[in-house]
C-alpha cells in the first residue's frame, strides 16, 4: 500500500533526546516515509558535559555547540520558540526569531523531548543575583564575570571589599555544581599571577549543599572520596546548608550564617517547561509520564523522551535518571519505535541499565562508577575526557575539543573577556514616511512611544478598503495592547511624515510600573529638572 | 645620580600603538627605572584587520584578541575607562570595571594612543538600524545577526519579505567596506545550502560608497581590479552614493532610490573621543597634533600616537595614515623617545614610510600594493595573510589563526548563533537588613525604586557620627540625582529591614522620559489595567 504522504514527525527541543531522536530518524527512514521536524530556540546543540570546561577557559565557548542545521542534515529545522501546542488538532505555533511571525506546524507524530526549565525565584534575591547554568549564554556569563570580579580586586583598595569579590560560592552539591566549582577554581588558580594584587588577598571557592553528602548519585565511598579531594584542592564544602536568601554580595543560610561573595553560581531551581500545564499531560513537577515504549501515558502518537520525561526504569524501581547517556538512548528508541508504529509494525520496549557515572573534580582529577567498579583520581578523569569525547556528535567539534585540550596543555589560560553586552532594552527606531511599522495581525510584544513625526493607524478587512482609525503624533503612543498580552495586532500602522520611535517590550513595561506608586511620583517630582536638562543638552 | 622613584609612563588605549609601546617599553627599560601603566576599557587587544574574518566565519571571535596582561607582562594594567585627565595636576581618572569606584593614577609621561570613536548619529536612523564595526562585540553581533537573517528568510512566506532579509548592505568603500561585503558574501555563499527555502530567493551583497571609486588609498588600477572582482562575485557596488535615512527595512540614497535590506553595515562615521575636547589639546576633527617626535605639539611629555594622533608624514606632505602599520612603527617610535628623554639623551624622529597596501576582496583573492608593486588575486591574498599572520602578537593566537585556517578549509562553515544577550536593563535586586545599597562617596549612575521594604539615608562627615536624613520605603525612590550626572553619591543607603529594588541607569531613564507626554498619559490611562493584571498573576 502507498502511503499518500510522508508521515509528519514533530520533535521539540535539540537537547540530546531531540537529537538522537532526530539524526535516529533520518538514519533510518526510507526515501518519501516520513519528513522530520524539529523545533529548538536555538541553532544549535549544546554539548551540556562540557559546560564546566568552558567556565574554566579549557574549552572555547563556541566548540561545545553544533549547528543542528549542520548536524541533522536530512530534516527540516525550525529555529523558533514553542509558544502553543493544539492536541485535537495536531498543530504546534512556533514563534520566529524576530518575534513577529508565528506559524504552525501539523505533526502526525510528536516527540516531545523538552527540557526543564531553571527558575531561581523561589529563593528571594537568588533570580537577581546568582547565575544558572543550564545554556551556553550562561556559561559565557559566568566565566566573564569571573574575570571581572578579579580585574575588579585587582583595583580595589578596601581588603574586606577585596575579599568579597574573590569569594565564589555554588549553590548544590550534585555533577554540575562539584564540575562547575572544581573548574571555577582551576581557574582561578592558573590565572590569579597575573592579578597581582588580587593574588595578595588570595580567593576562596566554596560549595554549599542543602544534602548531608555531595554527590548523591554516586556510592557513599566515591562521593568521599570527591569530598576529600575537593578539600585538598582547598575548596570549602558546606553541607547541610540551606541557601534562604542572596543578595548583591552575600549570600545567606538557614542557620543565620552568611558569605560574603562577588559571584553566586545556582546549579539548583530546575521547573516545569510553562507549555506542560497548558498540554495537561500526565505529568508530576512539570516532567511527563511515558510509557516502556516511550509513549505519553495514555497515548498513541504522542512521545515523552529525556529530562522533561518520567520513562519508567527498565530494571529497577523508579524512573530514568536525567542524565545524557539515557536521554541519548531513549532518543534512538523512540526514534524506532515511531518508524515501527509508521510501518505497523511492533514496537520494542526501551531496554537501558546505564553505564555508570562520572564526574570530574577539576584538574586531572575525577569520580567514576563503570559498570559497578568504583575508579577516582587520574584514570577516572582520563576515562570522563575519553568517553564524553566519544559522544561529542561532529568531527569539526571533536577535533576542536581535542585541540583545545592541547592547547590547555601547552598554554597559560585565556583571560579575555569578550563584552557581546548590546546597548539598552529601550530601542529607538526611525521610519520614513510611508513605512509600515507593524501590520495587523503581526505578533507584537513592543509598544512604541512617538519622539517625533506622525503615523495613521487603520484596519484592513477582507473585501473592504482599509478603514482609517486615526493618528497619533509626537508624544503619544501606539501598540499598547501589547503591553497587556503578546496578540497579534488588531490594525496596521504606517508613517505619515518621517517617525522616530522609542520602542519597549512587555516585559520591561512591566517590570518599570509594577511599582508605580514610586514611578509616578518620581516622574512628576523630576519632570521639571529633566525636561530642563534635555533642553540644555 | 640616583634616581628618587621610577618615572611614571601612562599609556591612555590598548590598540595597536599603545601595545606596542607598552611592549617596547617593558623590552627596553632597565629594572627600577620607568613603571609602565596601560588604561583599556577592555582587557584584551583586539587584531582589528582580522575582523572581517570573524563576520565570514572564518576565524573564530576568541582568536582575533590577546589578553593584555598576558601580552605584556612587565606593566600595571588598569581595566577601565578613562573619564578625566587633569594635565596640570598630571593625573588620569580611571572608572573601574563595576563603575561604582574610579580611581586616580599620576604620570610624569602620558602617551595618548586612544583611537576615533564611532558616531552613526549624523545620518538620521543610521544609530538605530545601522551595525557599526569598531569592536569584536561588534563583529560577534554582526555574525549573529546575519545568520538570523538567514534563518528568518527560511521562515518567511511573504517573497518581498525574504528578498529584503536576505540583502546586505554595506556603507562606504574604503578597505574595511570592502574586506566586510566580501566576508558577508563568502559567508551566505558557504553556507545558503543549510537554508533551502532562503536559496530559492537568492540573497544580494550591496556595497554603497559615496566616492567615484572603492579603496581611495590605492592606485586607481588596482582598485579598479578589486571593483571588477567585487562585481564577479555578484556584488553590488554602487558610487557617487550618499546615504541621507536608515530605518529598520531600507537605506534611502541621496537621489531618492533605496534599498530594502535586512542588515544594513555602517563602516563609517569616525568621531572625536569625548576627551579631547575636555583637554583642549591642539587637534583637528579629535585626531591630536603631534610633532616628528611624536610629543603632542606644544608639551614636554605628553606623547600622541596612533589613529587619534596627527602625526606629520617623515617622507612626503600631510599625516600618516590611520593604519595598523604606522600605528605600531609610532608606538614603538614612541616608547623610544620617552626613554631617551628619561635618560636625557636625544631623541629620534618618527621615521616610516610605510610597506604597502592590502586589501582582502573575498575568498582567495586580494589587491595589494607593495614596496611600489602591484598585486592582485589569490598571491595578493597569500600575502594578506602571511603580513598579518606574521604581525599577529603571542604564539598562542597565531596557531589559533593558522589552526581556523586550516579548518576552514577542511570543514564547512560554523553556523551557531551563540546568544549572549542578558535580559533587560531593568533590574532588581534584594538586599538584607543592614546592607548598604551604595555608599556616600562612590560614584554611581542608577537610580533605585523601593518595590518592598526600607532604607535609611544618612550623612557621614569626618569627626562627625553620622547623619540620619530620612528613610523610603515602598513605592518610593532614592539616588536620582544620579539621574542628572554622574557624580559621586552624597549620602549613604542602608536597609532597614529586607528591600527589593527595581534600579535602572540615566541613560535608559533619560531615554524613556524624554517623551514623558507620552509616558505619562500612558501611565495613567493603563494603570487601573496593569495593577489588576499584576495582581491576577
Amino acid at each position: 500500500m502507498k502511503r499518500a504522504r510522508p508521515a509528519q514527525v514533530l520533535i521539540l527541543g535539540g537537547g540530546f533526546a531531540g537529537i538522537s531522536a532526530a539524526m535516529e530518524l533520518s538514519r533510518k527512514k526510507t526515501a518519501g516515509e516520513v519528513d522530520v521536524h524539529l523545533v529548538n530556540n536555538e541553532n544549535y546543540f549544546v554539548f551540556q558535559p562540557l559546560l564546566p570546561e568552558v567556565i574554566s577557559c579549557s574549552i572555547e565557548p563556541s566548540h561545545v555547540i553544533n549547528p543542528i542545521r549542520q548536524l541533522c542534515k536530512d530534516i527540516h529545522f525550525h529555529y523558533g520558540t514553542v509558544t502553543h501546542i493544539h492536541l485535537r488538532n495536531q498543530t504546534v505555533t512556533v514563534a520566529g526569531p524576530d518575534g513577529k511571525q508565528s506559524h504552525i506546524l501539523l505533526f502526525d507524530h510528536l516527540i516531545w523531548a523538552l527540557g526543564l526549565i531553571v527558575d531561581l525565584s523561589r529563593i528571594p534575591g537568588m533570580a537577581e543575583h546568582a547565575c544558572p547554568l543550564k545554556t551556553l549564554g550562561d556559561a559565557f556569563h559566568l566565566r566573564n564575570r569571573i574575570l571581572t570580579r578579579l580585574e575588579e580586586a585587582d583595583q580595589e583598595i578596601d581588603e574586606d571589599a577585596r575579599r568579597a569579590a574573590l569569594t565564589f560560592v555554588v549553590v548544590g552539591g550534585g555533577f554540575s555544581g562539584v564540575e562547575v566549582a572544581g573548574g571555577i577554581n582551576d581557574l582561578i588558580k592558573s590565572v590569579l599571577r597575573y592579578y597581582p594584587r588580587a593574588r595578595q588577598t588570595g580567593y576562596r571557592v566554596v560549595l554549599a549543599h542543602a544534602g548531608e553528602r555531595i554527590l548523591n548519585e554516586l556510592d557513599a565511598s566515591l562521593a568521599g572520596f570527591a569530598e576529600e579531594k575537593l578539600k585538598s584542592r582547598h575548596i570549602e564544602v558546606l553541607l547541610n546548608t540551606t541557601v534562604v536568601e542572596a543578595t548583591p554580595g552575600a549570600l545567606i543560610f538557614a542557620d543565620g550564617a552568611s558569605v560574603s561573595a562577588g559571584t553566586i553560581v545556582c546549579t539548583v531551581g530546575n521547573a516545569p517547561n510553562p507549555l506542560v500545564p497548558e498540554t495537561a499531560l500526565p505529568n508530576r513537577h512539570g516532567r511527563i509520564f511515558a510509557d516502556g515504549y516511550l509513549h505519553v501515558q495514555g497515548f498513541e502518537r504522542l512521545w515523552a523522551i529525556g529530562d522533561g520525561a518520567l520513562v519508567p526504569h527498565p530494571y529497577r524501581d523508579g524512573f530514568c535518571p536525567p542524565t545524557a547517556q539515557y536521554a541519548i538512548r531513549q532518543g534512538t528508541a523512540c526514534a524506532r519505535n515511531v518508524l515501527a508504529q509508521i510501518r505497523e509494525g511492533s514496537l520494542q520496549p526501551f531496554r537501558f541499565g546505564g553505564i555508570g557515572q562520572l564526574a570530574l573534580i577539576g584538574r586531572r582529577c575525577g569520580v567514576a562508577q563503570l559498570f559497578g567498579w568504583k575508579i577516582s583520581g587520574a584514570v577516572a578523569w582520563f576515562l570522563w575526557r575519553s568517553i564524553y569525547w566519544s559522544k561529542i556528535p561532529g568531527i569539526r567539534t571533536k577535533l576542536r575539543v581535542a585541540i583545545d585540550w592541547a592547547m590547555d596543555a601547552l598554554f597559560p589560560r585565556d583571560i579575555t573577556m569578550v563584552e557581546t553586552q548590546r546597548t539598552s532594552q529601550l530601542r529607538r527606531a526611525h521610519y520614513r514616511a510611508g513605512d509600515v511599522v507593524f501590520r495587523q495581525g503581526e505578533v507584537g510584544d513592543r509598544f512604541f512611544i512617538i519622539v517625533s513625526g506622525e503615523v495613521e493607524i487603520f484596519r484592513e478587512e477582507p473585501g473592504h478598503p482599509p478603514q482609517r482609525l486615526g493618528t497619533r503624533s509626537q508624544g503619544e503612543s501606539f501598540g499598547e495592547l501589547a503591553l497587556l498580552k503578546q496578540v497579534p495586532r488588531t490594525a496596521t500602522v504606517r508613517c505619515v511624515t518621517p517617525v522616530d520611535v522609542m520602542t519597549m517590550t512587555r516585559v520591561d513595561f512591566l517590570r518599570l510600573v509594577s511599582t508605580h506608586g514610586a514611578m509616578r511620583k518620581l516622574m512628576e517630582d523630576q519632570m521639571s529638572v529633566l525636561a530642563y536638562s534635555d533642553k540644555g543638552s
